[in-house]
Order: C-alpha cells, then structure tokens, then sequence
C-alpha cells in the first residue's frame, strides 16, 4: 500500500493536505454496534489542536468532525467511518515566499525528489494536521480497547530539551493527572522549568525537541505477532512514523544495552491475590487460569518479551527533534539549484510535544486494537479467558 | 499476516524451530536473471554463525544452504526461492529439565499464553536460530541494491556495556574494516576493552548488552512511503523485530531531542563538482538533473527527512539488552503456577551484539528493497535517473 | 483489512451508505503529476447514474464530485485523493416499513447475522451506490492506463436474460459504438429487441439479469502474478466483487470446457509487418525486441495464458443475476424469526446491465493499473521496452 | 506481494518449479494445539497425484511430504509450517528438444517475457505440480474448518467436453461418493461415458476440457466481506488462480442471467424444527438465536448474498479448458521470433479434471479459513453462537 493507510484488520486511511480543503481519515474494521463517544474523540482533538494555549503556535484551528459514513443512531455499522474535518485557517501567503526554495530539515526537498511534484503550499502530507485524522481513528479504537479490556494509555512530555522528568519508572496514573500541565508534564517542579525554558526558545525564535513517556496499563498478555510483526516492532514503527519522531524505546530500551543478565531479567512470581489453580503437571493444551496472573517483580521488558505482550504495563519512550521551522535565515537551495536563504514566516510550534501527546495515544491505540483482533481471530478461547480482564494486573 | 512473513514487492517468509529439523526461508519478489552470489550469502550466514570465535556461544552449526527452488543455472527465475538449513547441533537434553518452568526475560511465558501450546525445547521461533532465514534473504536483497544503486550496508558494534566506541559521527567505511576486531568494533583500542569486557561477563556466567552502529551508503533520494511506511518507521520496525533490540534511534535520535533547531537543522547545499544545470524557475514536473546532487552541511537527519530519504547517508543505532540466559538460579514459576527455581545450562552467548552485525545489515537491506520496489513501480522516470546513481554522494 | 479497501500499489478504499450523508472513495497510489481529466471521471458517473433514461430507476442523483485532497492546480500530488459524493435523494420512508423484515435474495439478512446490527434504511454497503467511488477512481486509473499505454476498456450488454447479442467474437470498438444503444449493447437489432423486454419486465414489476462482455486492448504482454494472483483471477475477483454478479469467464469460459485441444489451442505468429530481429539463438536475459509483436491466430485464452498477459486483446463475460427488488408480495421472515410477506416500494431498475457497464470498466481498470505498478517495479527494463506501445496490437 | 503467497490470516506461500529439486508450500496462521491428521493430507495428494489410475498421465511421484517446522509431537505449534515434497521423476530430456520454442496455450511465451528469463524445462511454476503445496495447505485447513464448524466440502466432475452430470441441482454426499467413479463423476451412467470419452481422446493424442461442481455444507451465516473481498469474489479468484481454469460461477452462476427476479429470488423460511425464539421487535444489538436458523426455499444464491454466506450450502462451478499438450504438430514461433513447428512429447493428462477435484476442495478450504478467521477477529460474540454450529443446516 503506498503509505496513507495502516492496520491489517482495523485499517484506517488518512488523507488531506495541510493548505487544502479537508484533512480526513476512513476507518475500516470498527467492528458493528460500537456506541462511539464523539465528545471522548473531539476531546483528543482538542488536546491536539494549535492555540490551545500560550506554548503553542497561534494557527488556530476548531477542528471539528463531520462523520460521513458508518454510523446510525450512535452506533458504528461495521462499515467504514469516514470524517472529514475542513481546514479554516490556511494563510497560503505565508507560504508562498519560500515556495521555490527548500526549507532546511523540512519535507519540502525529499518531497519533491520523490514525487517529482509537490505542492508550494506549506507541508502537504508532512504538516502536522495530517495527524488530525489519526488522533480521531485513534480514539475509536481506544474505546474498543478500554470496552473490552479496560486497557488505559497515558502518554506525558517527559523532557524538553535537557529538562527531564524521567518518570519511566513512576508512571502518571491518568490523562487527568497529565493535563494540570500545560505543557503535560506530570511533574509540577519539572513543568515549571519546562515552561520557562519554551517561552525563552519562543522568544529567540528557536524550537527545541523533548521525549515523550507512554504506558499502557491492563494489556493482557499474548498480544503481538512473532517474528516480524512483533509488538515492540509495530510500536516502534508507529512511533517513528510521527513527524520529527527519531527514537524509540521499549522498557529499559538504551539503558537497558547497558546492563548484565543479572540486573535486567524479570524474575517471574505470583500475586498473593491470585491462588495457584491446580496441582497436577499440565497437558496441552494450557489452561491459562493456571498463569493469567502471572507477573514480573520488575520490568525492564516494558510488558513485552519475545515480541508479545506478558500482562505487565507496556512502557516506552519516544524522541522527538526540535521542529525545523524558526525565525532566523537559512542557508539553503532552491527547485533550481541555486544557492538561496530563507527566513520562515509561519506560525509554528516553539515545542511541539505537549500536542504529540494525544497523538503519540492515538497510534499506540491503533497498533493495540489491530493486535487483539488478530489474536482473538486465532485463538478464541483466549479471548474467552482474557476479556473480562478480571485478573488484578500491576499498575 | 500472521508474523513470520515481510515486505510488500519483496516478500519473505521465514520457518523453523531451533530444536526442529530445520530452519529456512522462502524469497519471493526476487526480479528474475539475477546472478546470485551464494559465497556473499554464506559470508554473512558465517558472520552470523554461533562458535566462530571464543566469544560466541560453542553451539556449532554449519549452517549450510539448501536452495530448492527459484534458481536455474546460476541465476534467479522470478518465482520464490525456497532456501533450507538443517539443524544439527540440537542438544534437546540441555532443555528438558527446565522445560515446564518459564525462564525469565525469555519469551517461554509469553509464547506460552500466546499459543496456548509450545515446543519445551528452547526457544522455538524466539531463538535466535530463526535469524537464518533472514540473513540468507537480506543477502539476496543487498545483491539486488548493490548492483542496481551502489548501495552499501556497514553495522558494526557501537557499544558493549557502557564501554562505547560512539562511531555514529565517524561512521567505518567497510565490512573489511568492521571484521578486523573480534567484537566487530572498528575502533581499535574501544575494542580491546570489549574483549575484555565480554571475557570477564563471560566467566562470571552472566551476559551483557551494547548497541550497533549503522550507516548505509548511495541510497539514492525518494525512497520511504509517508505516512504510515516512513522509511525511519519501517526501520525502526525492522530493528524491534530483532530479538533483543529493545531501542532504535535515526540520525541524531535521543540525542537530538535535546538540542534545538539552530543547532540542529541541516543546512542545504550543493557540492562544487555538481555544476548548476538551468536557469529559470521550474515548472512541473521537476527536472531531477536541477537537484539530484544536493546535500545537507550536517547529517542530523541520518538521511532521512519527512520520512523519505534525501540521499545522504542513512545512520542509525539499536540498542540489545543483554541476553537472557546465564548461569545463575533465579526465581521464576512453572507451568501450572508454582514457584520454581532454574539455572539454565544451554550454551549461549556473553554478549550477542558480534553476531547480530549481519542480521541487523539483513533487515536493514530488505526495508530498503521494498521501498525501492514500491519506488520504482510509481515513478519509472525517477528510476531512470537515478538507477545509475552517477551522482557521487557523501560518505 | 475489512473489505472496503483493495489494490496493493493503487489502493483505494470507498464509504459510505446509501441513505447516510454521502458515499465517497479515497485513492491512494496515484503517481504525481498527472493532470487528472474530472470530466471523464464525471462521464463515467454519468453513465451509471439512475434515472438516466426510461430504462432505469426514476431515483434521481447528480452524482457531483467534490474532491478534498490529493490535487494542486488541476494536478495530482501523489498523495490520497479523497472524493466525496453527497446523498440528496434518499426518501428513507420508502424503506421503513420493511425495515424489520428480511428482502429475499438482498443483503438484509447475511448483513444482519454478520455485524449483528445493521441500518434498516436500504441496502447499506450493499446498494448499488456504493460503487460511485468505484467508478471515480476507475475513471483516474484508467487515464493512468491510457496515458502510459494506450489501454482502451470497452465493456457492453451482450445479453438481457435469453435475449442475446453474443458479441465475445465480434467486440465493439469504442465506447461511443456501445452508447449508442439505450441499453449499451452495440447490435441494433439486438439492443431494441432487449429494449422491449426490459419495458415488458417493468411493467410487470419484475427484474430481469444478463450478460456483460469486456475487451481490454493494447495490454502489453507481461502483466500478472502467479500462482495466486493471476491477471484472470484478480479480474475474476473484481468482478464477483460487483453487486448481483455470479458468474465471470475469461475468454472461451465455459464453452472452453466443452472443447478439445486441437481446437482450442492458439497457435502463435509473427504479423508480417514486425521483421524479424535477431537470427542467434538468444542468451539470458531475453530481447525483448525478439518476441515483443508475437500474435496468437486465434484467441482462445482471452489475452491471457498461465495468468499473465500475452499482448492479445483481453476479453471476458460476467454475468448478473436479476435485481432482486421486485413489486410483487413475497414470503419471508423478521429479525425475530416470525413469518412475513413482503411488497417492496422503492424505485430500482428492472435491469441494471446498462448501469453497470461503467462500473465493470471501473473495476477492469483497478485491476490493471495495480498489475502494471507490480510488473514495473521489478522489472524496469520491461517498462523502458512496453511504455511506448510501439507494437501494433491486434484488437 | 509477488504472487505465491495468499490468505490475510491464513497465509501460504508456495514453491518449487516441477524440474528442480522440490516443490512446497509454508503455511503461516494455523492455530497452535491442532492435532494435525496427516493421512487426510497424504489421501488429498494421492487423489491429486499423477498416474493414479489409466486416464492420467503415466508420470509417477510418490509425492511424499516432509515437515520441516511448526509440529511437535503431533500438534501444530501455531509458527509456519513448512512442508516439501521432493521431486523425482522429471524426465528433463523430453523437454529439452522444444526448449526455445513456445508451446501454443502454455505460459512458455508468458513467463519468458514477463522476467526477461525462465528455465526450458517444462512449465516452471505454471505446472500442475505447483498445486501440490496448495493441496496440502488445505487439507490443513480444512481440518481446521471440520473440526471447529463441521464444514464438508465436496467437488466432482460435472462435465467432461460435453457430456454433462449436471449435478448442481443433486450435489453429492461425500467424497466417498465421488471416488467411487474414476473420473469422479458420482453419476454413474455419465461416468462411464466420460470415461470412454477420454480413452478415445487420450488415443487420438489430444485433450479435453470439463467442469467441476463444488458444494460446501455448513457454513455458518456471517462470512465474507464486503465490498472488496465478497465471499464470491475471493472464492472466484481462487479458481481462477488454477492452471487452465477460465470460468466460475456461483449459485445459479451463467443460467442466472437468463432468469427473473420472480424466479430467482430465494424466499426466506425457517425450518420447522427450529422454535421461534423470541416475540418481541428486538432492539440492537441482534439477538443471533432468533435467526440463526433461518433459510431459504430455493438456493438460487448459491448460499451468500451481498457477498457473504447465508447458511445454506455453497454452490459453484468452475470451467477448465483442455490442457494444452497434445501429440499433434502445432505452428509457433521461437524465443527469436522465428516460425517452428512443434510436436511435444512429455507425459500429460487427456482430462485433467479428475485430478483436479482435491486442488479445488484446498482452493476453497484456503479461503473459508481465511474468512472465518477474519470474521471471529472481529465478531467473538458471533463465534460463541455459531461455533457449535448446532443449527441443523439444510444440506
């Protein structure tokens, strides 16, 4: 497939240019009956969209949804939901002064070599609204996995620049607990500095990159598809295919190269809660009520070993460069080849992660929804046993 | 698909147990009257080979190919080359006696729970073993791009412990220069330190991670799908479906997420040699000839931008944990939830990183013959230009 | 993935139910560039328009384009385009007193059991108008083939139940040929004749099936992939992929099978106008200048042998079972398993031949440009050789 | 993908040209734990299997598999399953005398010209002997299908040239049923006659086409999936994905198209056996017992409507053209485009159809697999109803 789309069984297309009439997505394999809360989406959005405050850049956007297919009554048919959402806000004349000439780290050149076409308006398919329509796919399938799993994906700024929380190991409980910060740090000290630190890179007309800190709570284990669709892997791939995304850690991740065997495994163990449910030495096939509640007393693995999930939270980490757009001139070429400079002229983000929290959420739903459904395809009695989710998992 | 299968126009599929009869892979999507070099096939499966060294686990395969089909007198047919490697060296015995009782940090459990149902012979598809199948095809697949581009591949071993070469800004210009360390290293003195390093891990019966180190050469620019195959996202893909590989990061990557854009933008600009070739503002489409030869001053991008390549070269790093095995008793639970002891006492290797170079240079060759496949298929007058590849690009 | 997207390279995805707020389709795999012709792709809509004459259903849509994403300046960005068409004339009331009771041989019961929840306003995915995405991004794949290759698709009524043109030896021209007939079939005598028992058939409130024949010419030899998606199988596929299609044959068909070899057999020729090439034994790789004009006497095989194409035309028959709206009370059950009768009152055609022979070209072209984007991304060097078209084809 | 893998879910990937050294198939997405009857297998490939009686081709292959992967003691462990079968008999020299010339109606000219190379000994892939990993994937899927839904699917020969079974109406019980004729016609009369019809056409050195009907019983209501992958549509792509294969049809198929609605349309009814379950309008989501027994009075549909299964049998019929070697000099051309007689001498069937019987029973397992899966990866609710399949379904 040539790159817009993404999922096997819960496949969502995106489309839309930034400077054009409509960004959009097509979901396709919402399954039939699902009640979607379209304010959960919108607030996703609204997490999302440029001028929600002070830190961000002041395009302002209401980015509001019209659904055009796959509904009735509330309910999902089962048929694909397409959505579009109009763009309002698009000054092409801010554009149009550097439309011959590449804007130095941007998409405009690789863009151009690729298609032999591209438009002058601002970053077509690399503008960040394109992400617009995998925040709402996203939140659908969010609710599929917190109907049926209670599977919860909390995503938090957890540096900006040297500034770091470094809350890998003290992961924020809740969206809730994130967004006191604005710039969705769960560390009241560190947001402060975060804060301060991006009105100084704002007012030198600079931008500056940050990590972003994910964890997902109540995932059963089982989820993910050796050997080459691994969950790590499909993580990894969704979290790079964010733009200015350029690194991916999954649990102890870079730190974790730097450790023995004896430090980094996870020693397995049982919950006192959980009663071991028989005594007699198994045959095939497993009854999974003997090790459903089976955990790990740490976990470096980040809730994935082997490529699939184990029942322990999934955390990881991802890195984002600072945006390339800011106010000082540039060297750089023009569609001719000659030597050029340019001096931005847009409304940009001096910091673009406290928006690519949502976002971040949003793709991690979409690897987790897609890796169920091929899970349960195969192995319904897994599913029997793990939907209810009634077993006590770590937090 | 159910994992075990990758790639779009270039499609394989890998097999096989490590305590089974044999381990293989089946390539199709291999253009026809291709001159296979075998001897570069099976160079890279003895780089990857357990036992070459004191360094490696003393398990001993020959690991020698089979090929049953796709090939007629020296060269590729069109249809699947079907490839088969026997295992021989399987001592089941070293697995039978913890084969109820879930070994930490391996992926017993989570096979277990996935499947419902698992081989107690070591680690199945888990094992490193099943990486045969994708060396052989990698190597097949960097035939394909050194011939038709010039494309060259070099890994190499950036990090073992917190012992760091920290080569990814003075990248080795060979495989020869790579292999002439033991650990693979190229940096002379770093590797000495690893050796010793890895002896010292190795007598202590524990075992140690580190990060690899890659730089890939002449990709011309174009290649990477947005927005849901970027070429980052579908590398960072292929470096988590590694076993181990817990972190990937492009051009400047974690790093980079601390820095801001003046610093870390990469400037555009043409080298001297490449003459100007027009005049007058362009029209569509784009003449290639005006902008095949730009460059960027600085390469924090890693050759990537907007998720397509922009003909620089492509760097990235991964990050292995150590691996899981060591010959300590640890605290685990068995198969039907009781607490259990194990001390594993198969042969594995102090620190993997040596022979992941080869595979990691494998899934790094066939991310980018998809790409060049889905390239080429849309954009025929992009290939003539640049198949020939006449543009000298940086190393 | 779910069902509403096909295409590997040229990947479309359509939504949208008939009484919702619009129907629409996304293309995704459109190479940049190309100056897209919207009053084709409009010309293509408005022959599978309803209430285009007195033949068909009195339901009555414009059908207009509005396209949201994917162009600049009247030309394709290689990036998705996205078209939306809105409903306008959906008087729902006609459907609701129906709406808990099952229409035989409609979709209303598999569709009911399938997603467990359905919409009781007509046919949902499953009305004909769903297929107006179809045939917009038909109409943009088939300028591809046009422009790149000179393909001409050419589909036309070649029966009307036992009234029969029989035209698979004697195929039409051009599109023109076909449209001058009310009911697209290019025999004059035939055509009134089928014109009659259609008004016969809607008089009596009845519904009545057919044929439809298709020849595709100037396919250059080459295209389609063994073993599993052979150029007649995905054809074969688009087709059954067609409302109300139940049979699909591929030149001789099923008149095939009651045939010897000696008959069936296509002997193959040189026409006298190609001079023969070369006068050696040829070596690997092939000429292709050699063997390109090759000719087969007859053309049994439809233009395809071993599922790829051999450059003669492309010819095959679908056949469509009659709609099965009818106004006559029929026999059936409710959603709650209670008998019922049934007397439909909406407005459809009594027979939609003449209607779907824009959609069957439609799903002709999807098909073709997916195979050639294959064909070439492997082997460039065949695309330098058949671009130009240069070999006179017999049609 | 390149052509020889298939299925979403279930994914296979066949290889082996008929003159190297083996041929088989890698299955990908059988479920874990399946105790795997590999007699059923074997007994597929000896009803497949040349030189099983007088009327096929005197080429012997014991066609004996070895399992390469994926077992363990007799249990699936749900990772690919790699099978092959050796290739023995393949008498290279009868082919060599026409290796450059280009055999009428085989995919010799085809495949040469679509890779630029293929190899002169016989039909590369486009040989029957491919089918032989398509056989041995389905039977395993078919295992699966037996097991978990009770599904039987039974093909026979329908016609041979023109003496016609005519069955579809009166499909037989068994296979134990069709192989008590040698030509796998169940009628006995017609039996003998075609027998006698191909003894006289394999004496005069020549080939004949044929049908063959499949039914398939208890099928649950809910699978397929429109738009783009119609039950209908992946099973018509399935057999025309056979060598010599050029029509299907499905229910009423060709006839269909001659009939009106008040005819064809198939009234709904429920058996009398099964009570009604409820009184009340139901609220969504659908309460499946209520219409889990729901069938229709006529099968016109072939048992899918909208592209989906409805519960009752799966009707369809696929036409085969006579193979192309016969003992007759034929006119061609040469790989340099030169005029050549040919007259081919190796070991061929005069009536593939018999031997065609198993391959099409694997097609149609292959894709019924795939679909089921697909449908409970989505729908788990619809799989706790129909998985007992406890609804007594019309046969």
């Amino acid at each position: 497939m040539p790159g817009s789309s993404t999922g096997t069984l819960f496949h969502i297309t995106t489309f839309g240019e930034s400077h054009g009439p409509a960004v959009g997505v097509v979901v396709d394999g919402c399954p039939a009956g699902l009640a979607i809360d379209w304010q959960q989406v919108q607030a996703q959005l609204d997490r999302r969209r440029p001028g929600q405050n002070r830190l961000t850049t002041q395009r302002k956007e209401a980015d509001e949804l019209e659904v055009l297919s796959g509904m009735f009554e509330g309910r999902s048919l089962g048929t694909p939901i397409a959505i579009v959402i109009r763009n309002k806000d698009n000054r092409s004349k801010d554009y149009q002064k550097w439309s011959q000439v590449y804007r130095p780290s941007h998409a405009d050149y690789t863009t151009n070599i690729k298609y032999g076409y591209r438009t002058p308006h601002g970053g077509g398919r690399a503008s960040a609204r394109e992400t617009i329509g995998r925040v709402a796919a996203g939140a659908i399938a969010e609710q599929i996995l917190r109907q049926e799993l209670g599977i919860e994906i909390v995503a938090w700024v957890d540096s900006v620049g040297t500034v770091e929380a470094g809350l890998m190991q003290n992961t924020p409980d809740s969206r809730a607990v994130v967004d006191q910060s604005l710039v969705r740090c769960p560390d009241e000290k560190v947001s402060a500095q975060m804060i301060n630190k991006i009105e100084e890179i704002k007012k030198a007309g600079n931008s500056i990159g940050g990590t972003i800190g994910v964890v997902v709570r109540n995932v059963p284990p089982g989820l993910g598809e050796p050997v080459f669709d691994r969950l790590e892997a499909e993580l990894a791939k969704a979290a790079l295919n964010l733009p200015a995304c350029k690194g991916f850690e999954s649990g102890s991740g870079f730190a974790g190269s730097q450790q023995t065997a004896r430090d980094h495994n996870d020693l397995y163990t049982f919950p006192q809660s959980a009663g071991l449910q028989s005594r007699e030495l198994p045959t095939p096939p497993l009854n999974y009520n003997d090790i459903a509640a089976v955990q790990t007393k740490s976990n470096h693995s980040g809730g994935i070993q082997g490529g699939i999930s184990n029942g322990m939270p999934i955390t990881m980490r991802l890195a984002f460069k600072p945006t390339a757009t800011i106010h000082h001139e540039q060297e750089t070429v023009n569609e001719i080849g000659q030597s050029a400079t340019i001096l931005p002229g847009g409304r940009h983000d001096p910091c673009v992660l406290p928006r690519a929290v949502p976002i971040v959420e949003a793709m991690v739903s979409l690897v987790l929804v897609d890796a169920l459904f091929k899970q349960r395809a195969l192995y319904p009695e897994w599913w029997q046993r793990f939907q209810k989710n009634n077993v006590s998992r770590p937090r």
